[in-house]
């Protein structure tokens, strides 16, 4: 990207900031949902700073511009910073962020704008408690964007689409009567959704408004005896719309949730998760509308699958080991022919072999292919710009690095394999077996049922400390049902806190992807996803109740990298028996060079 | 006790409630200091109810009086409070405290008493929010038990002593700077400590006001300029008077320091830990002076061990290994020449060796030594009104349960260890080596410099879940250096939420205790003292700097109950160095029985 335009739209920004008696402006990556993943029309961050990552906010204010982000894009983002005016701020735990650097540089009486339709009402609280005590005016009604982005692309309007009967379990109707029962224990009478996940998963409908989530924007009010979706009607077919009528669900115009929202009386309880919920919007509500800020009943209700669900994914996890087997199998033999392969050759033949399988939707999140030192940024992403081939001279090879999933309407996957390419020496040997101990640590474990989901994670990292090493990023996160890679309520990550809207419940499904990065050399992470279940035929029954994981991702892990001297004996039989279950859920679905790859490939060490 | 007599505590102290128009009363388990052992004068729970349980909470109504009281008291508890009138409360997490007790009953308009001189900030906080909802009234400043309590016991009157200046590696001057910068960063003016332990180790003098923590009743206020420690002026000598002086530490009475905290203004920030000051203590403080509200700094800072701190705490451990080895050597031959003991006998016969070694003072505790199924009670006392014999018929032994420690003025040691009598079977021994691999889990760990303590904890359960065992207390918690042997902040349990307070540093001293009971059959527990250091010479450097335990109590663990086919070589290698230390550093401190025992029982397995 030219530099200059950066420059341009950093200085209208600063126009219209001294126009509107402004100090500074916060820009952050979101949007009236909190996604993960934004459609355009949200990403002002990298339309106003060229910053690409997914993660990061830009402060504006009449002599400085600066970016925040944490340490997976600072290599990247001082590229993409560089020569545009805006420093690069590295977010860490010891230094200030964006709300620490505000707080102390601006004066009594200053004003700082974000706009409140991309700001959650949690992230609104930590502003006020900053800004509250030096005087700092908060303002968060006001359009300061719209004289710069004058070419601010349309929301996005793919039509929604039925999530396939033959893979649902539960109708909307009795969704809705369970949210209904977590409003009742709360003692809400009124109920905000504006997270996707939840409103995708609750009325069974999947759309296409952004990538590798099939979700669609929209929000939801319910209250004991009504529903009301707020969704661009002309996204809904009459059949749907008949379908939701029928589940007692009402639709609305997407942009009417405020009005709707304003009819609410303080004697109504309006429950909602202030992580999840934009002040925007809350503009209309009058005062005095009771609030229950917690987790949302929909969050817990579909982080635990149901057997049906649970036997779908693992009909899903056979296709895409399949397909991994296939790409494998190719992969190897074109290497091994002389062809010379990029990252981005990983990705398009990734794509390809899973869109062959059946149920295929799209990927549910961009492919990380890092080679050697690529992969050791934990959320490298090969660009046609940027990209490395996987060139492995004579005693000088590497490893391979690949993280990748799709959606299935049976299922979402997420997996990340390690291979060797060319030579690889006694330290890749002796860093991939020691990640691999601290899966197999993860995997193997039993754990009481309902303990919060950070506790574990000592469990798997134990034998990467033992050997002084450790990874910045979580052990595990929750993974939704034809829906986000990225659902909570657990994570597996000691970072986070303990609350108990984290415990660990009999079908959740998670990830065990425990890592290691040497810096300028490599990266290594072993993903596979795990079921929460409960210790089949338990010994001891005083001590309470005990779950542990139902490994179902069907894919060999590269025993070419290990060092047996690192395992004992029971690693090596957890590994040898993993990789039976493997050959046994995939032999029949491969042929030809894929069957022979995984014949050879699982077998025992 | 005569259960008539509770009765009529019990109905006089509803006649003031009726006289003051209290709807109720709460009276806990507390004093001015939060101590964990209180002087008999503010043990009114006990005095009232008959229960002599550490923990507990009495609940009085016009038509109700109950006691709630965790699982580790319920037995305890149901037989003494039975035909007293009051209801045993089983405090658990499903069930109602006192707190939503008295929230759900009480009506609006009602009022509840509590003596705010034994009511922390915090559990104030916990009252007002579950009462302010219901309209209900706390009232914190009333006497209401003077009626009743006519024959109440004076305070105590031990004199104050300096902890002996050779053990001593920082002045009173240093610690009190120390603990000003804390304020300094904290922005405070003004810092109230009613802490004992923090006072004690801040003046570097010690007392003997309650059982087991040296210890005396006192207050301090601490500004930039000033600091007043609030004692009993009879208590101090001349030459302590002098000693404090010389530290910049003025004297003033006991009973002074709610005047002294009037004088403050509201320009004066006050730093206060919520949880270790009483309300009581606050009752005369002017409206509008803020309150910081934190851990205090001393109580960090005492937690973090010198070197030299820790130098003296190994030879204390060598002095009390030496006496327990003269201990089970006196008791193994007693009872083999068919000497009939008890588990009081344990008690006074340790207490015996232990008074004989250097810098003794007191028991650190209560001694546990609970045979069988007293075991299983973790925090069994044995009475002379109710203990046990330790007749191990043929074929029909079993295992007793001995924690225990004592107060040296060069340390503060506490150890657990469970030794066979007469037939141990293979149920015994699969139990006491599962306790055994959790306890070497921990005791080999290494973990990131920093990290919350109770996030570790799962590294000591795991190998006890992987059976589907647990045990109900926490693994492990900080120990005092002639001091209490419960002090914070670090608690390696992962029921303890994890803020940043809880950071394992470099020098904590904590305790590594995994258990596992068996209701009415026998308990376990192996308990080490452990000191947070430094990973030697590390191998990795890039992934942060890690911690490990150095074991430093030098006792044998008893390896007659072991199945070495459940330990991995690891864990054999561990026990064996461990043993072949306990001999190196105990060696040539017994002779005769001792020395022979000691030798035997640090043998390699």
């Amino acid at each position: 990207m030219n530099k200059q335009i950066i420059h341009d739209r950093i200085d209208s920004l600063r126009q219209t900031l001294i126009a509107q008696d402004l100090t500074a402006i916060i820009v952050p990556s979101a949007d009236p949902h909190l996604s993960e993943y934004l459609p355009e029309y949200w990403q002002a961050r990298l339309w106003l700073s060229g910053f690409t990552g997914s993660v990061g906010t830009l402060v504006v204010t009449s002599d400085f511009a600066g970016l925040w982000t944490d340490s997976r894009y600072w290599v990247h983002a001082a590229d993409q910073l560089n020569e545009t005016g805006i420093r690069l701020e590295k977010l860490a735990p010891s230094q200030p962020n964006h709300i620490d650097w505000l707080a102390e540089r601006l004066q009594e009486g200053d004003s700082v704008a974000v706009d409140g339709n991309v700001l959650s009402i949690a992230e609104q609280d930590r502003l006020l408690d900053a800004f509250d005590a030096h005087d700092i005016t908060l303002i968060t009604d006001r359009d300061v964007l719209s004289e710069t982005w004058t070419d601010r692309p349309a929301l996005p309007a793919a039509n929604l689409y039925v999530h396939d009967e033959s893979f649902i379990a539960q109708s909307a109707t009795s969704k809705l009567a369970a949210v209904r029962a977590g409003m009742a224990e709360a003692g809400a009478t009124h109920h905000l959704l504006s997270s996707l996940d939840d409103i995708a998963w609750l009325t069974n409908l999947r759309g296409a408004d952004v990538d590798y989530n099939p979700v669609f924007l929209a929000h939801m009010l319910i209250s004991e005896d009504s529903a009301t979706l707020f969704v661009d009607n002309n996204k809904v077919s009459a059949d749907i719309a008949k379908i939701l009528e029928d589940s007692g669900i009402t639709l609305a115009d997407y942009e009417s949730v405020q009005d709707a929202l304003s009819t609410l009386t303080p004697e109504d309880l309006l429950l909602l998760d202030p992580s999840k919920v934009a002040v925007g919007t809350l503009s209309k509500i009058v005062d005095d509308v009771g609030f229950i800020e917690q987790m949302a009943p929909s969050t817990l209700l579909k982080s635990v699958k149901s057997d049906a669900d649970i036997n779908h994914v693992r009909e899903a996890m056979r296709q895409d080991g399949a397909a991994l087997c296939e790409f494998f199998a190719t992969f190897e033999q074109r290497l091994a022919a002389g062809e010379r392969l990029s990252e981005l050759d990983v990705d398009s033949m990734l794509i390809e072999v899973r869109s062959q399988q059946p149920h295929y939707v799209s990927p549910s999140f961009p492919t990380i292919a890092g080679f050697n030192e690529n992969g050791a940024l934990p959320h490298y992403r090969a660009t046609p710009e940027k990209f490395s081939y996987l060139d492995a001279n004579e005693g000088d090879g590497g490893l391979l690095l690949i993280d990748s999933g799709a959606q299935y309407q049976n299922g979402t996957t997420d997996i990340t394999r390690v291979v060797g390419i060319g030579h690889v020496n006694s330290e890749h040997k002796r860093d991939f077996t020691t990640v691999l101990k601290a899966h197999i640590a993860l995997a193997r474990a039993h754990f009481p049922d309902g303990i919060a989901s950070p506790l574990i994670d000592a469990i798997c990292r134990a034998p990467l400390w033992q050997a002084q090493m450790d990874y910045g990023h979580g052990t595990g996160h929750g993974v939704g049902y034809f829906l986000n890679v990225h659902e909570g309520p657990q994570v597996i990550a000691y970072s986070a806190s303990t609350p108990k809207e984290r415990a660990m419940k009999v079908g959740m499904i998670s990830s065990n992807e425990p890592g290691l990065y040497r810096e300028g050399k490599w990266g290594i992470r072993i993903e596979n996803l795990v079921v929460n279940t409960p210790v089949a035929n338990p010994t001891e029954t005083e001590f309470g109740d005990f779950l542990n994981f139902e490994t179902i991702t069907y894919c060999p892990i590269d025993t070419r990298l290990i060092e047996p001297l690192l395992l004992d004996q029971v690693e090596i039989d957890w590994l040898n028996e993993y990789h039976s279950q493997v050959f046994a859920e995939l032999k029949d679905r491969v042929d030809g060079a894929a069957l022979e790859w995984l014949t050879e490939r699982t077998q025992a060490i």
